[in-house]
């Protein structure tokens, strides 16, 4: 299974940004690590901080399955979330933190109801627990 | 390890209750598969339809980490919450529905802020993402 | 034709509670009256203070009709709400008081769009109607 | 008793406007069925289009009760709301579909805090229920 | 100076309508005491429940001072509030009852940004009072 | 093709209500200009200051298409837009000046939503617009 | 007859304060004005920019009727509100210039409840007014 | 005097549950002591998680005065509302810790409004001056 | 202890303003009564209806603990609030009548969040409840 | 005339994003259509998922009129809405679906006010009414 | 140059009141600072913690440029606000703390609209750039 | 000392956009004046449309101190907002015109609490005063 995994702006910081919230291991280190794990999928990784270029990349569409962690872009991008909308394939959407536990405006997210599933909270490990949802028999 | 799966109001009609939102699996089958899955953990399971039930047996606090999944309660029941925020043990909110695809007033969790981590819209399937999550290496 | 009616939390003191506002006749009282008015059906009545055991005595769902005044649990118990779409009878929901008439938490119904039919201001004589709209050819 | 049957606007279409939701009988031919049902009673209707109207025809007050479904102008027609405020007669606000299933501007009624009671829901039906609310030993 | 008085929907049962809020003089009797306190003035009076109607009247424009008593239109009507713009006469707005000392929705009035000055709570006698206040030498 | 075009409350006026708003062209001067521009097509013109008559009108249905400019009605009929969702043919809402540079109130159309599409901003013109995207092979 | 004017803070500087709105006479030239009018009636004046002072003032309450402009404390002072509640006397609220034509916190007039009627738009003009509609006969 | 003290959900667990929010104290030994302080009164004490239950209880009407602190139903429960409102006995709602200084959703109270006086932040004390505002004179 | 008691606007009037509210002792009277009560203790009172004379007063700063009943500045005055937060002392906040059970305004305080405790609807007796709070062993 | 056509996020997918609100037709195979109906005039395009991009283009200020649809843009650019607001040539928005049908928060649009007119939901269609409105005598 | 600087409420304790949020100078000694750096300008300072008299001294305008920081009453004060806008000099709003990381109600100013300039943040050297702001060439 | 001063959309349009409210100054003009005046200091200037190219830009973090006017992302780029939050240099925030005195929507900065101060409407001239703040001894 070809899994694409986008991160938002930002999250190119993963393990220096805030580590008392992100913790402090970089996402190249952890998508070693993953790949490790699941040898039999194939596991590709985009960064971006500029939204127009998360979309560009979705619209290649070249992937069995879609990671998505749109950081910031969660709470207001739209656009992303049109671009979520077209996209026929399965599709979750992670945070790092509970978002819950945060701001005010991290609460709402425009793009989730365009994803089939989220999950918030679980630290680096979201994006393995993504991987199991996809790759495991229910 | 210890894990209590709690549900709340009309979780217990799963496998009957609106199908095509839930699933046909029932809780207590499903509860057999992962019993199957995890033999070295001990997984019990509480349901109750009464708010104060559950937060009675939320205080017994005879687990290493909670799995729970407050139905409606999710929305309003401040005392669900409080009562979780006084436990000091691993806490996942699950939801068999993507919440973001409902109902305007599911988009709000009163007691997910009291939870260490959420989960939506991964079907029954999220329990057992809740339970790999809490006993993995990481 | 089994019709089942339930009444919310407080209205176990129909009769005797704020009788400006609720008349001064008991629901028990009022139930014998219905039952010699409709012989021909099977009229049941449940009472509880307890939300989560109105969602109990609901799920039993052996009934061909429900009548139901939820009280004060209108205005916020997404759980009845819920148990409610899940029944796939006849459904009427019956205020005695008109709530338009009351305090502004009051114009607000979370259970009313999982009924068929609502009623509100028709006094104990409100059960009544809804038994009318049930059984009478149209 | 002399009841007079208001119908708001787009009313006189019953029958043939948006039949999913209204039904397909005309009013005037269950005008006809309610006359012969109710014999004994004085049945007269009016419809207008037009809000003024609508007050010209309450203020003859040339009736003992009053049904009256506002439709529309249920939800902003504060000049109907203060003509009904004016009315010292009984007033029963019918809804032929239940407005909690529909609009979200639906669910405001400006004009049922000055009625007696609401009927919503019980399609062409709620008429002869309202009859049966006034005409009816209790 | 020419004056029209116009007065909107149920205002026509002044004197007979909610006597406690609104006094009990007839708005014709009330016409005459003006006309005779006001002999060098030219005073004519319309009324209408029909919103039209009095767009209708505004626009035959054929006075040189205007006095409106919008009724319940003041609070919704921008169609009244949009003829009022267009006129290039003296406008005031008169309310009978003090508005601020009613219902919420009363306090907000859609046309009173489009007339000059506005008169709210001296009974009958604001009519009067707003005639004194075009007429006068200030 | 029959085209109904219906203009709502003070559009009467056109021409010479606020020229530096709406132009100084009458409605009348340019309906003969876009009669004589579309000779193939069977044009006629209303107009009414009153909600309930341009619902009559409407009703009529004796037309293959409508273009409304509902005026200061737009923001707040909801029996006009109910009029609107009953008819089935090419219907749409114009507005002469961009309902965007202009008050609040006017940024929210009731209307909207029950049309197939919306101009504004156009001017005069706005109107001979909708006929053209009516009429064109597209 | 007893009448106290008060004006609260910045309607001292009337005459020089943005004459484009409040007119170029002072509150010292106006008063003689009223008092030569009014020579049967005891006018007396007071103005503070000072909230408490006003209520000081206002407590002394050895007047027979009160003419109030409350300033920008119209807006939110509810401890003048409170003060004016407490007054059994005649009590008229005046403003200068059209408060619907300002700014939107002008629209909500905190103090307007407690007094029995308000005049709003007529300029200087309004104190007199509010003196005859004290004083004539009605 | 009879007084009834009834705690509403998770105050079962006073003295261990956030004990920096509201003390180390359990509400059995502070009811011992307040017993010993009070001998000439009759003190009892009822608590539940359980919304329905606290009703039950209340409905009783076994005692002449009640201390009631609702816990997080302070903030939702309209029907511990309305059964409060049905009491005819002097009423005290008690909050241990300062409800003021906490979350924005612990600033409502629905149940308040129906009891006779509030007091908030004062600890466990605030039990002993509610018995004291009951039993002094004043 | 030296305990100052603080009253702010228009509560130098209590046992003439709103008796049916306030009740009809005055403030003078009842602190001899509380002076006599409690000799050990150095009571002193000061009222203001004037904002900033009661920071003043507050600045100074010579007391052991604060008992505090702002009146209508409760609800509005950030400027209390702020002088309240930087008082190292005990302090208290007193409202005579319920504000539960007022207008909507009052049902929000400012400055409570900057006291240690609140009472509400206890009568002049709130005072006395607050020394002993302050003052009693607990 | 130099018409610059430009189009924001996702809409370079035209013809394959959800064809049931977009249609089929590719922009690319329309903007030819659109050049051999207007071969007098001067058309270009561009399309970017970019907003800054989008900003870009629009400074270059190269044309004589602009026809832009920004998309999800619209919802939430106020850079782009800045952007146009500085440009001094003729500026139509254009929206394919009707936005009035369409989720809550496209009811809103930030740039449409910066433009001098809009048009939505005559689909693609919408583009070449848009040339019309700026190339046609009127 | 002739600058006055006027403080108020509580800003007269600047040096003592929360040092972690405001500093532990004085104003006193910021001033004597500041007139020895600025020698060629002529400071004066006021500070009052009631709302009316900083209007009293405002309204003397016997300066050439004016800085203010109206502590508290920033946020809604509109007496202050009216006052400022008759005001036609140079005018500067500083705050020392940065406003935007502390509570809600301190995000709205309703002073700064009246004034040309605002700086927050700074802490006591604000002060100083907005002397600097008006002294210094461009 | 090494200053990063950023600008955001629109603002390479200094000298030229609206120049009644951003002057007459282009940027790069205004950048050589001002490292004139600051020759000790190492002063950079960067501006882009593109809110991921000024994270990126700000990412690299190779400065002492920012200086950043976001613009119109000011009022909705969390993803600015959250880079900044991750910077631990100096960082104030810019707006070359009171932003008090403008749209509503500007009232707004999403990006202010991030920033350590902000200064609005002392036109290019802010940039100069962040500049001193930086770099004077206060």
């Amino acid at each position: 299974m070809k899994i694409l995994i986008v991160n938002g702006p930002n999250l190119n910081l993963l393990g220096t940004r805030e580590p008392e919230i992100y913790g402090s291991t970089s996402m190249e280190n952890y998508m070693e690590k993953l790949k490790s794990e699941f040898p039999s999928h194939d596991l590709s990784y985009y960064q971006s901080n500029i939204e127009g270029e998360i979309i560009d990349r979705l619209q290649q569409d070249d992937f069995d399955a879609l990671i998505i962690n749109p950081g910031a872009y969660t709470h207001y991008s739209y656009a992303i979330a049109d671009c979520l909308k077209n996209i026929q394939k399965s599709k979750i959407e992670v945070h790092i933190s509970n978002i819950y536990k945060r701001e005010e405006f991290r609460q709402k997210s425009v793009t989730a109801a365009n994803t089939d599933a989220v999950l918030s909270g679980f630290g680096m490990h979201g994006y393995r627990l993504a991987i199991q949802s996809l790759t495991e028999n229910k």
